[in-house]
């Protein structure tokens, strides 16, 4: 029977043992897959992108290999030493464990491998993160966040060494590493982890990708449908005394996946976090797509990730910089590594929509993985075509039905017009409903201030958000919008604000000589009503599309509105006399006013008030009707601001004290350059000569535009709807003009 | 006797008319030759740069005849309609002549000669222009310097299409357009033409450039020599009561060439004017060169014109735009056409110097006449070679003995330090002695404003200086230099600047390592002396060169001073801590000080004080040794602006009150660089741990300067000198230093 039981138990070891190498036959499989690298190693020197990608990665994982490995006792935010050092460690772990597959050249296994036992030796043992600012300490990280991050680029590595360790070396890691780490970004973490948010979006990627990797399929379903409610602690209350967890909030990947997205793509948070966000839930996705092809990830919610590639691509200006809808930091741009990563991706596994090679061209970089090599392979053969931007409007709101953000384009002049009109957008929204901003190939000409943030610079805050994010870039104020009694949209509250959004009334892009949108706010001040219709128009006599504004306010109370125009450039000319102050002092108290300076007021002297400035070289002018009673302010940011963390940038405000029902109605000209080197001024002046209201009730606002030339347009738009008839029918000065629509525009001589 | 006497007279037409021929087949000989065109028609559509020249050329000058001729009656300032019409016209004539040539197209000759007949029928009758400003009133325009102007190019014009035109055709426009029009610029107006300004220099090269053409001797000799002086209203005053043309004063084209240029090439009023007044030199200088050779105007004043050129040139940063010295507009640069001009005719009769070429290729045009022509087949022929700037030092005045210009460069780096300790600079120079500034890869880091102009923007006060460049660009403090009791150097008076200059103490590029340059000035405040030697030094361990700056004042009695660094950029950190006025009032009443506000104040916390900006992505910080009693002001431009002429720039001045004797010592530290794509900072911070002053007394001032690492560098800079001992001694805390010449640098430890 010894002898028996002896023999008996081999099989058993055997068996083990075999089902380890089958397993870990399998492997690379996650993000590279073994059919793909074959493919990688039989084309390599011949895929010009590719193989300049794998020289300079190379390069660079050379050079860390040289200064050697450093896993230090985290100390610091991100910005200090410590926070660069282990998020160095996991891009270049990343990075060296594709180079280990695509050259088959052991240095590169055995640093990761070396790197991942460094972190294995010291992970039991470490305490949590010694900063205490976050809800969610980490332990390399201030954040679970970062751990996160860290977790899913390390899930790459592992995954690509997987088959170089022994079996015992895999458990060592599993046991001592990744299987704790995971553990404290999710049960540990269940704050962090267990809700609809971009954190999470890291956190559940992160272990769903070591789960994997791994096999481990409570991991997996973790990383997929959140915690099992039966391991929280459902009486756990949130910020504002409510319950944490409410009895139907879902969690996990899928729940990530359903909520933020709208069904065009767009992302709640605006595309700043759509970037940062698109990595997890991208890279995830492939690794799923490889693995667990049964649950068709690209197709789950009609196909929302390969659409969130598109929406987030289309909120580019023409340097590919996104739009700074909300928390956003100017400069981010399609050509960081979240996006290079989602277009490669979106390529590779959404149709191979040729469109993508163009934007992969500009990126000038593919991933070292089997979608970058898919994509390096395609621009090789010529298949690249142009991503002509176009006008669009995306919806938010998971049903689509919560506002949206319109995208108002013309290619010719590279102009954009960015409207928002969308919802909260939860903790980084801004309180700027009805907001809009203009750009002119790439330059902000009205510009939306973007987050007070310099992330990562530790001398700003420890590169974290500034004060002034709060008592500045997220007030109304400091947005293109109406601003009632200073007072900022739902009193800048987070709470009374996420339970709004505004409403489209329409958007038309059909005719491209007139393209509008118009929508609709009754919640940002109860009891009154905005609507704000915005136009970019190409007509005859001007030398580029105009963009005309028309805002209609009707409130049953009497108020201050202030309607401010964050111009970027050097002031050319007032048509209006204005007054400037002996010394400067703050606008206002509070809701973003306390920040601004007055440096001038003015009145208009008659009927409408110009207002020009010069922007890179380029002339531009703002000319709205004006009352007789208006003030014209000149603002400057800069007050109150003890650590100099805000930009000194310049706004233009149109102030109406004491009125309740009324009408702003401006234009915005791009016209003319000017350049220092012939010194020559070419169109410097506008085109328009009266900017006039003809009629406006509640019923219609119509509004003539006279250009120079004596040529009058005018512009109807209906202001019942939606929902109301679409025939319409108005008498101006005898004339009877009849439409069906929400607008209508026509020449009047 | 009657047959005879009419045969007598047949000979006498008929010597007449072979003069005329025989003059007349000497056209074009300005600058197009008959060789010289010859050589152009055979090489068509062989030199690609040329070639592209005749193709844009060809189509501005189609499109313009397609237009139609417009010379409408002279009623505006630069930036209106009339004044850029006339302007464009003689741009187009003078191309449209030089296609004629080229292309041999009669249409062009046709459109020349068309728009010089309209201009022949209205030119007797114009009365003086309209607009009042000038001293010198032009009949086309507003200035005789813009009617100059215009003479200089069609000179061009007429010289192309002289054969082409009858006899008659000539003498017509001879006699009714071109002598009363250089009359009305030189006879007429002796005040615009008998000067050494700029403007006569365009006088002069006009009324010379049309006597080369029509080969009238009395012409050329006003052009070059001046007018007589008995035509001259010799009890003239001046301005300040003064006689206009002194017993000795010079004038004309040779007197112009010898005052504003020193021996290196230097023009007196800064590079933009420079660039400006290289036009007609350059093309009369080549007139005269194919007219005129026994001349030898390039040989004159020791080769001055092509001197000139290099220093022009040497006067731009790596974009190739002119430092902003004196008057001068931000973003001119080597690309203009005048220094195309220059350029090419410096290339042609220069010598062929190789390096002009890769300027020529950086421009990306030529001329489209002997000298383009010669630039762009040497181009073809792959003979240009690199225009590496290098550090250089340009002595100012005639004599070379006016003080001068210095540049430190780092090649490798792009840095380039602008050191100005010149004389005035005639009416566009700016008080601001011992100033500098410092430009990374063509970027302004601490910026000379320029002038207080939008040249030819309309609104903009006509395009013409605004009353904010005397009020602020022209003063001390808004310069990079010391300022004593809120006062400008001299006072801000012309009359007293006019008489002094700084004197160079000096210049030393030998070491690649530690470049330095000092000079003096003794006369901008009586009793006051300051010497400021800067250096940019290269050392181990600062991953870029950094600069020292050590400013040292002598004064019997006691003052306040300020030292202003006008940083552009955006706040990072201070090592000291300052507080914030609640409201922004003027830092003074007068000398520019009423335009800059306080927006902050604050006490150095050590010996030294640091602050750090980041400008275009990359960092800076400027470390100064600081008194405990010092005031450190960080300042914003724009107060007493009521029409927002000036830009809201900022800038850093450290302030130390009840002075006399005092030095100031700085570092400023370029390091490190921010990427907004992928949001990470490096090197964001100071290598300097401290800087002290070691040593100063009447004979040394010693520097320590101690990096993070530990390494301690001492600099010694001699107070003595020149004209003293260069061997020194010099025992600092027991250690005693021996060297020779006026500084010593070398490592502590």
């Amino acid at each position: 029977m010894k002898a028996t039981s002896r023999l008996a138990i081999i099989p058993l070891i055997l068996v083990l043992t075999i089902a380890g190498v089958a397993q870990s036959a399998d492997h690379p499989r996650l993000i590279m897959t073994k059919a793909g690298v074959e493919k990688i190693r039989s084309e390599l020197g011949r895929v010009p992108l590719f193989d300049a990608a794998v020289e300079r990665v190379r390069a660079e994982v050379d050079a860390e290999i040289e200064l050697g490995i450093d896993t230090p006792v985290p100390l610091d935010y991100s910005g200090g030493y410590t926070h660069q050092r282990h998020k160095r460690n996991f891009f270049i772990m990343q990075k060296a464990g594709a180079l280990y597959q695509i050259l088959e050249d052991e240095k590169y296994a055995n640093y990761v491998r070396d790197m991942l036992f460094q972190y294995e030796g010291m992970y039991m043992d470490l305490p949590v993160h010694p900063k205490e600012r976050s809800y969610a300490r980490g332990k390399l990280f201030w954040q679970c966040l970062n751990d996160a991050n860290w977790l899913v680029f390390v899930s790459q590595a592992y995954d690509t060494i997987y088959e170089y360790l022994s079996a015992k070396e895999r458990r060592r890691l599993e046991d001592n590493l990744f299987r704790p780490f995971a553990d404290h970004i999710s049960v540990v973490n269940p704050r962090f982890f267990n809700r609809v948010h971009n954190h999470s979006t890291w956190g559940v990627a992160a272990v769903g990708m070591m789960a994997l990797v791994m096999g481990d399929d409570e991991m997996l379903e973790r990383a997929l449908n959140g915690l099992p409610r039966e391991s929280l602690d459902l009486t756990a209350k949130d910020d504002d005394g409510g319950l944490f967890w409410s009895e139907h909030q879902k969690s996990g990947f899928f729940a990530n996946l359903e909520q933020p997205f709208s069904p065009d793509g767009y992302y709640n948070e605006g595309p700043y976090y759509q970037r940062y966000a698109m990595y997890p839930f991208l890279v995830f996705a492939q690794g799923l797509h490889n693995v667990k092809p049964e649950l068709e990830v690209f197709a789950q919610q009609d196909g929302v990730l390969l659409k969130g590639v598109n929406a987030l691509l289309n909120l580019s200006d023409a340097n590919g910089d996104f739009y700074a809808l909300n928390d956003g930091q100017k400069g981010m741009s399609y050509h960081a590594y979240e996006v290079v990563t989602a277009v490669d991706i979106a390529f590779h596994v959404g149709g191979n929509d040729p469109r993508l090679l163009s934007i992969a061209e500009d990126q000038g970089q593919v991933l070292l993985d089997d979608a970058g090599f898919a994509v390096a392979l395609a621009i090789r053969d010529g298949k690249a075509q142009a991503f002509d931007k176009q006008s669009l409007n995306l919806s938010d709101g998971a049903d689509g039905q919560q506002g949206g953000v319109a995208v108002l384009r013309d290619g010719d002049e590279q102009l954009d017009l960015v409207y928002k009109y969308a919802s909260q957008g939860l903790g980084h929204g801004h309180y700027d409903k009805l907001s809009f901003s203009f750009h002119e190939k790439g330059d902000e000409i009205l510009q939306d201030y973007g987050m007070a943030r310099w992330v990562n610079i530790e001398q700003k805050g420890g590169g974290n958000y500034l004060p002034e994010n709060n008592s500045w870039a997220k007030q109304s104020i400091a947005h293109n919008t109406l601003v009632q009694n200073e007072t900022s949209h739902f009193q800048g509250k987070y709470e009374i604000a996420s339970l709004h959004h505004s409403d489209l009334y329409f958007y038309d892009d059909t005719n491209k000589q007139v393209q509008v949108v118009s929508a609709t706010e009754t919640n940002a001040y109860p009891g009154t009503e905005m609507r704000r219709t915005l136009a970019l128009i190409k007509q005859d006599g001007f030398e580029k599309p105009f963009v005309l504004d028309i805002l209609k306010v009707v409130s049953a109370t009497k108020n201050q509105y202030d309607l401010p125009f964050h111009y970027l450039g050097h002031v050319m000319q007032t048509s209006f006399e204005h007054e400037v102050p002996a010394s400067l002092m703050p606008l206002g108290e509070e809701h973003g006013y306390q920040h601004l300076y007055l440096e001038g007021k003015g009145e208009p002297a008659s009927g409408s008030a110009q207002f020009s400035f010069l922007n890179n070289r380029r002339f531009y002018t703002l000319t709205s009707v004006a009352d007789e009673s208006d003030e014209l302010l000149l603002a400057r940011l800069g007050a109150n601001d003890p650590a100099f963390n805000l930009r000194r940038d310049p706004a233009f405000i149109i102030r109406r004290q004491d009125s309740g029902d009324t009408v702003f109605v401006s234009t915005l000209e791009a016209h003319g350059s000017y350049n220092p080197v012939s010194e020559s001024a070419v169109n410097s002046y506008s085109n328009i000569d009266e900017l006039k209201v003809l009629h406006d009730d509640e019923d219609y606002t119509a509004v003539s535009i006279e250009d120079l030339g004596g040529n009058v347009s005018l512009f109807i738009v209906a202001n019942t709807g939606p929902g109301e008839s679409t025939d319409h029918k108005l008498e101006i000065d005898g004339s009877v003009f009849r439409w069906s629509g929400p607008y209508h525009y026509t020449d009047l001589k």
